[in-house]
């Protein structure tokens, strides 16, 4: 048996992308020769600058502001207000997605409106075009708790298994691997980043050697690996949580209630 | 200019690994051929193996509890608690990283005691026997908040650099990328799992075309990219903080202290 292996590489030349693009064209005309089972991991950004999603904003925090549904965490860092922010997909992440790098003096640039759609539009695009069965990612960078640094995730998913799952298949000792459900669209996506880089100016890379992830575009997208945040364990900052349960501890004595009946309720609300 | 591009590949017919086995000469044994500049991503569990981290446990919890200098969050489900733990590297996850899977019935697999250690002396050992300056990193695979499914991270490191530090560089429009710091190492992590899989019994993959980011064997390892807790936002589980916050609102209430007193001394906790 070969030993498995993948290749990835990024597309060179592709240049900047305006407003109505059609990224299935600027994509082909770099030249790539897609494979059956090759999956393009495309940095949101680019289809967000096609998409037009620009919008003008005095500032960022504005922007980032009107982009978010529910305040995770904040913190103050020398001035400056870095915000913890659920957003309208659900998607738990510094600044909601709004980019003000690589954008123009006083205006932003959104998430596209909607990833997964995205990416399957660019997916069967590219199908079309070249006859190859080809997946599609839309990576976007997060930091995380726990762990310096950033890594890039999937964002939008097209034709491509976002989790590959092993739940009932054995290990090598025989043992049923119960829990392991490896998120293989975050992985695709951080190694493309390996590639593309940041300063680099190539926002596409492809991944050859898995064509066992690609699939029909009915596949389930990227929206499949974002948690629901009450069925999450780390749903609201800790600062803010102990915040919180210290108003409703304290009121909760004011009023003469017992000492643990809010405190239930609390628990309830986190579960 | 070249595209950028990244080959990655298994290592097979490595066979199990027992306490007592020189890894250098397993992976050398292998065939492979070594070059300047690869990565090679060594599961932790091997290296674990090697250094004969098993102990006996009555059950895996006992263990866990012997690994857990401090508990994040926990939650029962189906009787079953489920503990997110810091452990003695300073490392957050679930189990603490204690491993029951592809053991013998009665006995746990821990981390190697200092995985930083272990991958330096890797490192060490292939550049010795083979000429070519490589770098290691072990893996390990991980949970995270907000996202489901797991991704393969890197929780040791030997003359590899674990973050390519692109602060101060400028993107494409001229502006100063200043947040902008990848974790090259949970990427190189990512991509090698998407070529050993959990299941196939490939322990160790190549990852060539990165050799930027080999250096000396006294770069910073993986504990340099653990965030200390006290710097984190999400340090504690929600459902815990709102507890714990509860707890003292209503004993600050009941002593008759001001509503914001201990609310304040909460947050210089959490900072």
């Amino acid at each position: 048996m070969s030993a498995p292996a993948i290749s990835v590489f990024a597309l060179t030349g592709m240049g900047e992308v305006h407003p109505g693009d059609d990224l299935v064209a600027l994509i082909l005309a770099t030249g790539v020769e897609l494979a059956h089972g090759d999956i393009l991991v495309v940095t949101s950004k680019i289809v967000s600058k096609a998409e037009g999603r620009y919008v003008q904003a005095a500032d960022r925090e504005e922007a980032i502001t009107a982009e978010t549904v529910r305040l995770v965490a904040s913190r103050t860092y020398d001035g400056h207000t870095m915000r913890i922010v659920e957003n309208r997909l659900g998607m738990v992440s510094a600044a909601a997605g709004v980019d003000a790098s690589n954008t123009p003096d006083g205006w932003v640039l959104l998430l596209p409106e909607d990833p997964d759609r995205s990416a399957r539009a660019l997916a069967a695009g590219l199908r079309a075009a070249t006859g190859a069965e080809v997946g599609v990612i839309l990576s976007d960078t997060l930091g995380r708790p726990w762990r310096e640094g950033q890594t890039d995730v999937a964002i939008g998913g097209g034709g491509v298994h976002m989790i590959a799952d092993l739940r009932g298949t054995t290990d090598q000792a025989g043992k049923v691997l119960s829990v392991t459900t490896p998120c293989v669209a975050d992985e695709l996506a951080a190694a493309a980043d390996l590639v593309k880089g940041k300063a680099s100016g190539n926002p596409v890379a492809v991944v050859r050697g898995r064509a066992d992830l690609v699939g029909p575009l009915t596949l389930p997208g990227a929206s499949s690996i974002v948690r629901a945040s009450e069925r999450d364990l780390f749903w609201l900052g800790t600062a803010e949580a102990l915040d919180q349960g210290y108003r409703d501890g304290y009121a909760a004595a004011l009023a003469g209630l017992p000492a643990h009946e809010q405190q239930e309720h609390e628990k309830k609300d986190a579960t």
